[in-house]
């Protein structure tokens, strides 16, 4: 459970995302959701003019932690990301919407689809753990 | 089977791995396994000082593509990345040496580790394919 | 698309889900959604008396490959299973719920929760394609 | 660390692995390597005669469970696994071998070829840890 600006902030405090220019762009502590969006710039694509998956699985690994803040509180590690690659994107803004699936314990599992529009390039699964 | 020129003048058109910084700095026919590494910039950071883990992704996400390169030939494409997290990592450089573990037919199944010096902060599998 | 009864022909057809008394108890074309079931006999269970995990990785593998098929017709592969344990499980029935994610092409990505009642014991994500 | 003598008696008290006539066919303290094993029984196949992937993914859970029990000692509960299948099974034996990737505090993380003769059908990577 955290606001918007409360995520935003800890956003802001994570150079990398810097780097991207990650926005946090929703917060739902009803739906457990939140999004995560960047813009496709030019420096953030592949050889072939794709967007980079290794900046969707950035986007994955960093959603899927936020999730688990939503559930499990501020203090969070991500354990395991599981990414299943389904198409190429070409275009941004680039959203990820990640949710909390489950929780037990310690233990928050949150599944995450990234796309641009309406069609999906990826889903993950993570599991995220209470750290302290 | 690709020479180190070769997949390094791959590394040098994907725009998102130069801007992280990523080299290409063993490519290895024999034991089929190729090593990429980075240094570890603060803008590569998280919000308590430790490499973000996905720069983690990123490596594991663009070793496994490499090493199904490797394989499969130059053209290739990352279905499915799963990624296990162990040790947050403060320092640099960082490298990534994944291994062809399997190919069947046009599917290579791929492994990584992803660490700094002796430690290992997190190791990866991923399934890769042939396309076109 | 398929009935539940061409479903449980399917089910029928398979020597080990016999073995292991697995139902299909639904099928929701609307939603895209799956339900094996199975009750937590004596010979199912691990050596401290929970169901073992093996059955759950079995109705995970299972239940993905049906929802695959409502998708992606009746001739369809698992290619991938990701399986996030969370709780043991002591007593049955239990039910395996697996929904279509997304499709792209000859590919769908499904996800599947596993519990008895309204606990969770385990959520899985896999990658199923068609063949033929 | 355990003889194989004691992994067998841990085997013997799986009530679902003698339903299925899993051994445990060898321990490698030096290469930190488990072998479980089974014979392809009728009773374990699908409805087009392949043995069933199940089947497959118990033997992924179950390999990989006891070789983090190698590094972490008995008491120990599977968090992860992530199967990649390959190719089809239609003859026995089917032999598992499970061996430890790398270890973090209560953490290992495993990987284990699932196949018949020299035919890989799966690999898989799991993530176990210590209890109690």
């Amino acid at each position: 459970m955290f606001t918007i600006e409360e995520g935003q902030a800890v956003l802001a405090a994570q150079p990398f995302s810097k780097l991207l220019g990650t926005e946090l762009t929703a917060v739902d502590d009803v739906a457990r959701a939140v999004t995560l969006q960047l813009q496709l710039r030019d420096d953030l694509r592949q050889q072939h003019g794709f967007l980079h998956g290794g900046v969707i699985a950035y986007l994955a690994d960093n959603a899927l932690t936020f999730a688990g803040g939503l559930a499990l509180g501020p203090s969070v590690l991500t354990g395991s990301v599981n990414i299943e690659y389904l198409r190429p994107v070409s275009d941004g803004p680039v959203a990820a919407r990640a949710t909390v699936v489950e929780v037990s314990g310690r233990t928050a599992i949150c599944a995450v689809r990234i796309g641009s529009g309406d069609e999906v390039c990826a889903v993950a699964q993570g599991r995220v753990r209470r750290v302290g």
